[in-house]
């Protein structure tokens, strides 16, 4: 096959200009390596007037990106536009219903409509491909779905929101509170326009619900996956996880227990001498353990023009080459509806409390835990100058359920203030 | 296409029992992901009597690797016996001769007769994969020629030789020598039949060419990729660079340079905080950038039943999935005979060196290299027992034709003993 392999582009932000360049640039190179050209035919954003500092006049323009996914000049519709509803959807939707291929970088999109997405593909005998929609530039999907496809697959982790992991890191480095750092991220365009989308854990955990569904051949389930964001992470948290070797980092798990399926994403310590532990800044870490390869570890840019460009162009290579695979590595009809696991396994958990400098005070958070099952490692009672002494307890392994009940337990107590915050300890 | 994939497997040493286990035990995983069945036709070992812990009766056995190649029940024939002449060499060929793909552990062969073998098999319109040569269960030629396509690439790195990774972290760890942890590595099994192959660094040579083929577009040149072994390190090296703040690995790097192509896997001292200065054991690191993706890292278990396996078991995927590539990335006939760079980027150094206690000595030493323009960043003289004193010297950047001048330099010297030690620094 040497005709060109045709594209449309539908969004032309920071990605979609990525793109554009990885294609005028390398032109050569790719056609080298695919054996045959890539080009631009069409392409579709919502100004055509604004300067987007690369040449766009060679291809044809679309207002509608309906319209350019139902252009019979392309062959594969790239969407990099984002969101789960509205365009995006109804573009895809009728790139694969006129016979495209698709290479998409919307992870909620196919979080949420994944299934779906995937068997209308499969029907139509076309292939979507979602490299970029994951940890920017690593090549993830590609890693799990081909390169280890020998393996039944354990466990799936991963530090997906470079935003999260800059805020946490920057606030160990530099001392400076959350809410300055969010106002900075804000400042630095770090922040989608919701931006509970980063700092609520939902943008990475759609990415988990993405690799946990390739990973243990379910459908993409976004509702099952334990969401916890970062808000009530603060300094005090991550000097007491320093303290006793830890960081603190917004992490992903995704493992089939005897229960079913474990899908979280939330912050947890990590020990500060792991790889997930040393990760600084956007980089995004994802961790794959295998029955066969034990465990790879891959690390890489999370987002940003040039990797998440990257990951789309690696996604166009493969449909150049002609290689075709299922959205999730199966065919989306033989994916399962796996029941998700309530209670993760038992895992040791850290507390912060407000302790009220009472007589047995201490002696009454310690009975509340034991009635409820839950048994106290390490305590320890910083100095203060405030009416309230911060309290951080490290506790033996319980589960989530046992958990929420000592939470209860403590909370029915009269000398414990507001809300303890409580963060699983992974060992990795 | 739903025919079953039929494999004939040559070499059931450790990765070959892996690799029938894969296919056994996830037949129905495998099928489900590859859309067929993968089936074992044929094996073909020396020994057909050795108990191998795996059921092998129900394939047809061979005593011969070529005439295994040559059977017309097998579509794709896995070598997993090693050497690169000799039946693993005749035996590959014979099957591209036949009509089948093939999937290959085998870094020497391809690393020397890849071009070869490359030309013959994209002639025959067949393939030849290769994902367990390189750096065991670690997905990274799939990475490389696949996920990166998109991107120029501008470095390669890695540490790729786990015996070598193994004796110089113990050496740290233990305070045991070079000599003591070589025994106990050929104790354990974990050196090469010529264990030159292992701490000569030439098997992790061997990979870093066939990595630099794919990443820059020449033909595999093995003969060009300077080589330094680790053998001459010893104890008070590992523990000056740690006093520096480093640590030494054998370290691959290919990077094409103005003045051609650098390829070396030579110890060098890496930042002690850097993700490739972490690594320890046996476990692999590759270090990929490219212009787009900047940086990626993969790690994972260089060698070993499963991991190797895993390896195998992904190429066996794609060729069932239908995935059909050139072997380095583009057509072998496109593949340039780039020069190789005389020498590397400018960088520091390290020295150690034995100084005679006479007066006037370090002066020697200084004005030595200061003639041969290598200019003195730090130098350190050890408190010292023995007749010679330990000196650790730290360059400025300079060249390897500089360094090579100012070795000349110190050797005429009257009061340096024997060879100075000389490790490039590698900041990363």
């Amino acid at each position: 096959m040497t005709e060109p392999l045709r594209l449309g582009i539908a969004g032309l932000g920071t990605v979609g200009v990525g793109v554009v360049k990885i294609v005028r640039r390398h032109a050569e190179m790719l056609e080298r390596r695919c054996g045959r050209p890539v080009v631009i035919t069409a392409v579709s954003a919502r100004d055509a007037n604004k300067d987007r500092g690369v040449a766009l006049s060679g291809y044809a323009w679309e207002s509608d990106p309906v319209a350019l996914a139902k252009r019979d000049d392309i062959d594969v519709f790239v969407e990099l536009m984002g969101g789960h509803e509205g365009p995006a959807k109804d573009a895809t939707e009728a790139a694969l219903a006129t016979g495209k291929n698709v290479v998409s970088a919307n992870k909620a999109l196919l979080a949420i409509h994944g299934q779906a997405l995937a068997e209308q593909a499969e029907a139509a005998g076309r292939v979507i491909r979602f490299e970029a929609a994951v940890a920017g530039g690593i090549p993830v999907i590609k890693s799990l779905t081909e390169g280890l496809a020998g393996n039944e697959i354990t466990r799936v982790m991963g530090v997906m929101n470079g935003t999260c992991n800059y805020i946490l890191t920057r606030m160990e480095a530099t001392g400076q509170g959350y809410n300055t750092l969010f106002e900075e991220c804000a400042r630095l365009g770090y922040l989608e326009a919701d931006p509970n989308l980063d700092v609520g854990g939902i943008d990475a955990g759609h990415k988990l619900a993405l690799l946990s569904s390739i990973a243990f051949g379910n459908k993409p389930a976004f509702d099952d996956v334990v969401l916890q964001g970062i808000q009530r992470i603060e300094l005090e948290d991550i000097r007491h996880a320093a303290d006793m070797g830890y960081r603190i980092k917004l992490l992903g798990v995704a493992q089939r227990t005897a229960r079913g399926l474990e899908q979280r994403m939330t912050p947890c310590l990590v020990p500060a001498n792991s790889p997930l532990g040393q990760l600084e800044g956007g980089t995004n870490m994802v961790v794959i353990e295998g029955d066969a390869v034990e465990q790879v570890v891959l690390r890489g840019p999370g987002a940003g023009e040039g990797p998440t460009a990257s990951a789309v162009a690696g996604d166009i290579c493969d449909l150049a080459r002609g290689f075709r695979i299922s959205t999730f590595g199966q065919p989306a009809t033989s994916l399962q509806d796996l029941p998700a696991a309530q209670t993760g396994l038992p895992a040791p958990y850290y507390l912060r409390l407000g302790l009220q400098d009472k007589p047995g005070a201490l002696a009454k958070v310690a009975s509340a835990l034991g009635d409820a099952g839950v048994s106290i490692d390490r305590m320890r009672q910083y100095g203060h100058s405030e009416p309230t002494a911060p309290v951080l307890i490290v506790t033996h392994k319980c589960t989530s359920t046992m958990l929420e009940a000592a939470l209860e337990s403590l909370a029915s107590t009269d000398v414990v203030d507001s809300d303890p915050v409580a963060l699983r300890i992974e060992e990795l």
